[in-house]
């Protein structure tokens, strides 16, 4: 009888995680190794399902890397990258486009089906959900998009009838043309729109790190802060900055946090601790 | 870290159950020491909150045996019990009403709002949820009645208002009259009303007992040679009475359990074993 | 004949009145002699429903006074007042609670459903409608609440749904305390927070008098100037203030009158004299 | 003060048929001295009001016979009549329908909107709410109509938005023609169609006679007998024909009163005798 | 198979203006020679219910000029008018409204309902469309009025329940007096009451003229020198003010077009050059 | 202005057909030439919103050959076909789904967006809207897909809020397994689930031929004896087959059309003579 005591304790623990974010929309950016470590993806899936039944309403923004270089390498191709943006001319794109779109998307879409969800896969074109135009920020670098609009209205569509929307960081042009968008970005721009309770990055470090320990919780200013003062660098500045971002727009919470962890997810959003980086307005 | 994950892991063996019973009604017969005992109580009022934001539609009826004699005595009435009934005079049904309805039901009701639920008491009387004529097969026992009809209408309007009602076993006569019924009797009326998904009752036995042996799962067969073959007796036999009537009526199943087990109700619906008597109609 | 034709002549005079108020709530405190006397009681009842037939959203907010004294008494216990409030200790809160929620409160709704309207009964603890804080302006008079908010939600969703709601004035505490409070006031603060189009509460005088004889139609002024100069004196006080405070907060008129005359409500309502106080802002 | 409880003595002893014909659509033929009574006119139009108000739906049919006269007089054209019906070609159609649709539908409109009703003056061709063919049980008489099918789509729909609507009785043939149809008839298909709770006819002799003396009541069985063996004739006779086809189509009651009497309709309503004849199916 | 091509073409060339205008209301004026001639009428009626199909929102108030007159002959009266008003004296104008109500609203609702569509006929006495009071300015002219206030909730009810509203502009006066109002004035507070899209003014002239060529395109401003400069006289000054008037009120353009053309409306609504003058704000 | 008549007189050609398929579905296999010939495509993308906006519920279902074949030929695969159907092993099913979702399922859905339309693309994964199981006829064939159920509840969904919806023709497996499906058959099954209006099959020929000639019209027992006296052969016997079944299921007329004319959607839909062959159950 131990073992069931014990049971209903975790459960009522996370009963307070439960009521405060009841019908609130949550963000998910899913990629790196909880993507490709197949025990890592089952539990994200599980847990995404959880969320919706437990009363939140996830929505997916999903990554793609390996397999984009994969296919492109079967193809004879060669990924080149700029300040950390693939440089993306039209045959890239397509290759990128079918990777995301045609198969990573949506057996995302397929794995949440059959765990008891119900989902959705969109991309940034259906109903022109993401709008971008050429990001020449580091010269010519091709059809890599810098997002110009974002319109959610098919998301909350979907939201209210209980799917589960899975997006790929795919963004059309105002004529027509098909755009690269990061993942986090992607994310962070559906979450502002959506004015989302939390967004979470999925990464593959446990979070922001500084001396050599993570940081559970840190506000806007310190965010900041991390970045002038180049206490954090490399791929974490950019998720800060998503993060400054969004929380300027109103988005509650953001998470950074590994997802090789399983169950990243509930771990973050079910315990007071959590298992990455909080960041948030004022703390 | 390892505790982190173990709460996960929990999370996601209840998740199946709260996916099975998402959107489901259950109607609780809260009583015994569940109601007495503090810590029965608060945890029985956690779980209950806990229920309607994993989704649940938890209706409950309750009891109020010592409260009543507690009274009674203070006013030097004194108890007299017929078949297990109480004889119930007109002065006796008037400190019967105040103690159900003006004390016992609207103090659960403020529990559960104070644990995060929004909570509404009803009695039978309210919009003749519950309409009783006298109980008449052991002769006159007074205000004892028998339910003859249910009306859960405004019961309905809650539940998809998001209120957890609670009810006291007080019903009303065709000419007006206040009628003490049984709170299982109750319970279960209401249950087969609602077609609910499930009818607990709550007891101070771990169920049905069989040769020393508590028994998990029985189906309606043998249910009813339980009783015809004696294997209960006492206060089980109208408890096994209701669960049959509940599931001819399409109730799909009902439970027996121990009230003064902290947090029986999440133990009993979370898990495969549970730790009480299911009965379904078939298994 | 003739009776006919002034059948139809009375019905076409309380038109004006029918069509004025159409789809309007009026709060009704009933209390006094209108509670106590059976053919008062009767006919309340008869004007409640016709109310609501007729297109008005009728809320009632009940007080209690004799009942509770009499169980008092019955056990031995003397009430206490201090400054005309009843001092309230935990048992005499219970004895408070008991009688108006367990047996005032749905013996009303009772009558109602008899004849004909479809009744609720409601305290101020159910989905914490009426919150309180301990009344210290006369010292520590115990569990006699000012009530600090007003939650209707519960009752808009009941008038909705055409129910009668009929209210309690027993509030809640941030911690659960059980609240004594005043029905005037309570009525009052519901009003107000409802906008309602009247308030009406029943006494045992015939309304406002001044040098013996009864005010039809004062406005706030007036009101205000009735208080200062004293022109009222002893119950009319609070019951004027009462008025004051609603009709500043949006509430279009407050009556006062004797709940004591038979068929007061509809007299008061369908004529232009009315037969007690009817206080406007301005006339 | 006496006077005062005599009114609501008689508010509330129309109380039991505002109650029991709540939401309910009552058809009524408006015609005859009604129509011509100016004073009778106005207790008609406040008559309607009030059922509206009281939460009843009622629906006008409205005749027109003398003012179709006049204009025709005027224009130097005679009135024909076969078989009581009026030889209709087309000249005769047009000044029929110019009269009910363009002078007296309009008019009862205005008169409505001016007792605090909202009105809408529709005819058969609006919708095609009454398409008819010829009428050749007589041989030809012109533009004289059968109703062969009734579309209530838009007077529901007024209905539901608490307009009052007028209906004219000319209808529309499959081709676009107009029809003049007989107004009691063509109230009797709506009530029908409908399934309405009451269809009450207007006319100018106080009811269904016997030997001298008014039938206050009778069944189904009774009226067919009345026709059969002669008791009633003349303008009587399709009168009890339009309340046998109604009451078999399911209207609960037809009444035939004297529009001649002021405030027949809530006379005839708002009392258990009535003024004129209640034909029920059984009774 | 050319002329198939030519029909997709034309069907193309049709659709920017049927997506631009989707889910508009359009106001149109009829009368002149569009409802004199058959064959101008049928084609009328025809593009009515085609503008209603392809997602318009159409809503005709019309006119009524030789039918009036005709009438008035034959009952031996004779029109007077100053400064182009009708003189109308009670007589006359019951003529005008049984012309207009009796006669020609209906009859515009019985083609369009044959043709496929589904209206209803109204004038401005219904639920008081239109209030009017006396108009004064060319001294007493009898029951000519002067639009003071348009209540369009029935044509919204009934437009959103996808009927096509016809109006004849016969407006009440607030006791209930019946006035003649002008057409196109009516027409222009109607649109401008409900924001329209398109105010449509079918004349018998091509448009707007200037040294003897027509006007395609016109701005407000212009409009209002044409009137100042004496470009346009007659007639069609108060089109123009009715255009000027409308698009100041947020009407989006306002169309003076020869309803004797056949298919006018569609021809002018689905071309870029149009048939006649289209006034807007600004060009 | 010989033009401008024209243009209405087409406009009314197509008004019958836009009337009787007003709120319609119609699902429409676009495939062939129709996909890869530029200006088709674009008339095809024109016709699909035009539909759309003139009342009707456009559907589409996509096919995607030279596409496919063209990405396996750049990895160095080889197509192999067995009684017409791909064989399809891993490899060739995750190019097969990339290139149906990834690309053309989303290019067709940009296209429609820049056209005016609101579209979203999907392939049978999402919400597991075609589920299928090997298809084993003709051996061993891979992941070719059998449809065995159709759940269209999101396409439903998306109609509703008036957007187009594309289907990729790739279906999911109880197992999560990916499935080839055969487009026309997946439109077919789509139609028969959804009782659309039209069933319209786009292929590269001009319709159902019998001795040289084409079959405007015929009804399904002819097509049943085409198949049977071998009267058509090659592809045109699944596609007949596809229409069998989707009459016999309920769906009003199917229609196989030449997708290479340019328009051939409209020029099929809105003529009598259609420019294909138009097969309904009786004719």
């Amino acid at each position: 009888m131990k073992d069931e005591f014990k049971r209903a304790q975790i459960l009522l623990e996370a009963f307070p995680y439960i009521k405060e974010f009841h019908g609130r929309t949550v963000v998910i950016k899913y990629g790196g190794s909880a993507m490709t470590n197949p025990r890592a993806k089952e539990a994200f899936i599980q847990d995404v399902v959880l969320l919706k039944y437990v009363g939140m309403k996830p929505v997916i923004v999903h990554g793609g890397g390996p397999e984009i270089n994969k296919l492109m390498s079967r193809l004879g191709m060669k990924p080149v990258f700029k300040n950390g943006l693939r440089v993306t001319d039209e045959a890239t794109m397509e290759i990128v486009e079918m990777v995301l779109v045609g198969k990573l998307n949506k057996d995302i879409v397929t794995w949440i089906n059959l765990h008891g969800g119900k989902s959705i896969g969109l991309c940034g074109k259906d109903a022109a959900t993401l709008v971008a135009e050429r990001e020449t920020r580091y010269g010519d670098i091709g059809y890599v998009g810098k997002i110009v609009h974002v319109n959610t209205e098919v998301v909350d569509l979907l939201l209210d009838a209980d799917y589960i929307p899975v997006i790929a960081p795919v963004a059309v042009g105002e004529n027509g043309a098909t755009y690269n968008v990061n993942a986090d970005t992607a994310a962070a721009k559906i979450a502002e729109n959506m004015k989302a309770e939390k967004l979470i990055l999925l990464t593959d470090v446990d979070g922001v790190m500084k001396d050599g320990k993570l940081i559970s919780l840190m506000n806007l200013e310190e965010a900041k802060n991390f970045i002038e003062e180049k206490v954090v660098e490399g791929g974490m500045i950019p998720k800060l900055q998503c993060a400054i971002s969004a929380l300027e727009a109103g988005v509650r919470s953001v998470h950074i946090i590994n997802g090789g962890i399983e169950h990243a997810l509930i771990l973050e959003i079910f315990s007071d601790e959590g298992i990455g980086t909080m960041v948030v307005e004022r703390r």
